[in-house]
């Protein structure tokens, strides 16, 4: 799309100079020449500023003086909500044209299942019944696809996933920006899942596609039922993460990480490997790894079971 | 159904006078003439026994002298209980007959997808694979229905919604009164659920039909996954809902109210507008609008930190 | 599976002078003469296992002298890694040959819907679409199957259950060994569940089957939506199980227990008859029954209200 259109579409009255042809949307940090992006104004996204290599960037006025040499900038008040009004115009079809499908000879395709286009399925692997899978999807050898699985387009699935029934993989993550009238506009998800081997993922939980950068579940690392993965997580290698946690976006965990049962992270923190989180801890910072955490305010294990204690010997005699 | 017929199926041996023809159930408020209500003896219920309108009111001997003028009592032990028992005589049709349905020929119906009879669906729609679309549905126009979606019966739709795969919209409410013996019987529900423009159901998310008047979504809510919306409540437009909240029966939301992961609510509470919950909160009672709140028990956001800071400052160096 | 393949698989060089076949897996208190079990050490499988009247068991050197007389042991480092090795070649086949299904004529099978081999479906029950029911399940009379529910092979259901929209029953339970590097053995799961009589499953709702022994939801017990039930447990009749509750595996439920919405249990606790748990309850120790509970960590209800009050008051004027 040109460029003059993207001014159009967003009604910003900006002089074009240079009026480049973008193929797609990105993040600062990963947006190449014939991409937009955008910069929020947030510490984080000014400290990508400088090296992006974005064709243009929506930006404030503000900061147009640290924009970087080669990028085109384009000035609005709120860019994070002109970049989603234009995520809808730039979204991957849900649903796309003819494409041929490579379905291993040895794989078996259940009744009602529904396949798309241009899918990849490996040797031996299982399509059970009223399953659904998207576009583009790829899936390994060996893999049970149970019942009732629905795998959004574009996931890359390892060797030897289970994924239980009615588990939904890919589906758009719960981002919106929001206009000055209080109002919602969603951002259109580009990104993807990627399970490697040997995942397992448990009956009705959700992992929901990246914004632009994929949403992974490293190997062997196996998840519990009705647990929520928000976008752009990152699961290291052999983690376990029991049912009904629920991990906000960006959150990156190391490898073996254990989280127990209902417990759930703030956005965009990161747990080292070996960590081990209690059941019902609220997350709400980053963790050292090798070290257990219990707690809402989150704390080390042990003190939290001291606190407790003392605080209730404390108030027992107390009116 | 004949008010003899009730007191049988009731096993009360009232002398009927008045044989009339009850239509259907409701709530003493909205009960018309030909409807039958009951009256749990709670203060809200003998608030609104005074003015019901109901042509029969199941009701204690006690509270016999507070009923309205023109409504027939049906005097019984537990008007609860015999209410529930009816309820399953009244309950609307999980599977009705035959009735044309009406479906844009704009709109995408892909395969494996199930309508029942009365169904609109709008301009451009799409619904996708294996889907289920109870009788007398009604879809707008530019709506997603998402693969494994389940909508029952007698849900409206309005226009731009997207519903995340394997959602279930409209599910009996979890609802039963209790026998003297401890068992459960359970109360059909004959309400519906609402969704209005703009609204957006995250993945595996589920939301209750009402006992007799709507569940209502209003326009622009956004819902992420794994949400449980529970009977009779009632958001507001512009709310955002993040995964794995909960909010128990009758809950009413205002307009653009923000409720962090894994917060509950209790039951019959409302919450002003603009009010945002913190993550984790247990929401136990009425909230003003424009305010910040977290914990459980519940207070204000600062109020919380604070106290939490406190809390681990004083008993830092206590044994 | 003869006794010498057995521990060629595990890799063990042990002389086997008794090449017994072994038919399958089971616990130290249920095993018989031709089924396997292990000891992992614990308190508990020690307390079983004089009295195993295994075939063979896998156990550690240290533990050799307390083998029961008439079993035969399989010495190794790891039993607990090594039994979840031999699982997967016990495992029942998710999908079975061809056996014949006994549907009731007065039955209503809807469309796209799945029925295995062996499958048993009573009077007057309704499966709704897009539903799977697997192998050798059986289904009494009355019973409603929503749309998209999906029942594992060897599931049993009583008369007049409620089955509502994507519930998943039966599912393999969230059980790992580990190795040395930190890496997870699968635990295939050869239990199943039962739902006794007039028992309701909510929408969304996931409860796995046991490892050995069934899961078990007995009469008249009710659970709402998106609530988790891992293997193992056992519910007693005419509970209540509201939304989003999670209980972890081997959770004893006595009668007639209530649990608020968003409470969770440690595994491997029992929670005595008429017990009430509030909402958001952390359940981490046995429970007596007739008495109301509440707090992280667990407390008596009052006793929790009183302690939130003081605990605000005291620390109100402190600095």
């Amino acid at each position: 799309m040109k460029l003059t259109q993207i001014a159009e579409i967003l009604k910003l009255d900006e002089k074009i100079l240079n009026d480049i042809d973008i193929k797609g949307l990105s993040s600062l940090k990963y947006a190449g020449s014939n991409e937009l992006s955008y910069c929020d104004g947030s510490d984080k996204a000014q400290k990508f500023l400088e090296d992006s290599k974005a064709g243009v960037i929506l930006i404030t006025k503000e900061l147009l003086n640290k924009m970087p040499p080669n990028s085109i900038p384009l000035v609005c008040e709120n860019p994070h909500l002109n970049f989603a009004i234009l995520s809808k115009f730039f979204a991957k079809k849900l649903i796309r044209d003819s494409k041929e499908n490579l379905v291993d000879k040895s794989a078996r395709i259940m009744p009602n299942v529904y396949i798309g286009n241009g899918v990849k399925i490996g040797k031996n692997t299982i399509i059970m019944p009223n399953s659904f899978i998207g576009d583009n999807v790829s899936i390994g050898d060996d893999c049970i696809i149970h019942p009732g699985v629905v795998i959004y387009n574009d996931t890359l699935i390892g060797n030897r996933c289970h994924l239980l029934a009615n588990c939904v993989i890919g589906s758009d993550g719960f981002g919106y920006a929001h206009t000055k009238e209080g109002t919602h506009v969603k951002i259109y998800h580009n990104g993807n899942v990627i399970l490697e081997d040997d995942v397992e993922i448990g009956a009705c939980t959700t992992i929901d596609r990246g914004v632009f950068e994929p949403t992974i579940i490293r190997k062997c690392t196996k998840i519990d039922n009705l647990v929520q993965i928000a976008h752009n997580c990152d699961l290291g290698e052999n983690c376990l993460i029991v049912s009904q946690v629920g991990l906000a976006g960006s959150t990156i965990l190391g490898k073996n990480v254990t989280i127990g049962g209902q417990a759930g992270s703030g956005g965009h923190l990161s747990v080292g490997d070996f960590a081990q989180i209690a059941a019902r801890t609220g997350i709400s910072k980053d963790l050292a790894g090798f070290r257990a955490y219990a707690g809402h305010p989150i704390m080390d294990l042990k003190e939290w079971y001291k606190l407790q204690a003392k605080i209730i010997r404390f108030f027992k005699d107390k009116h």
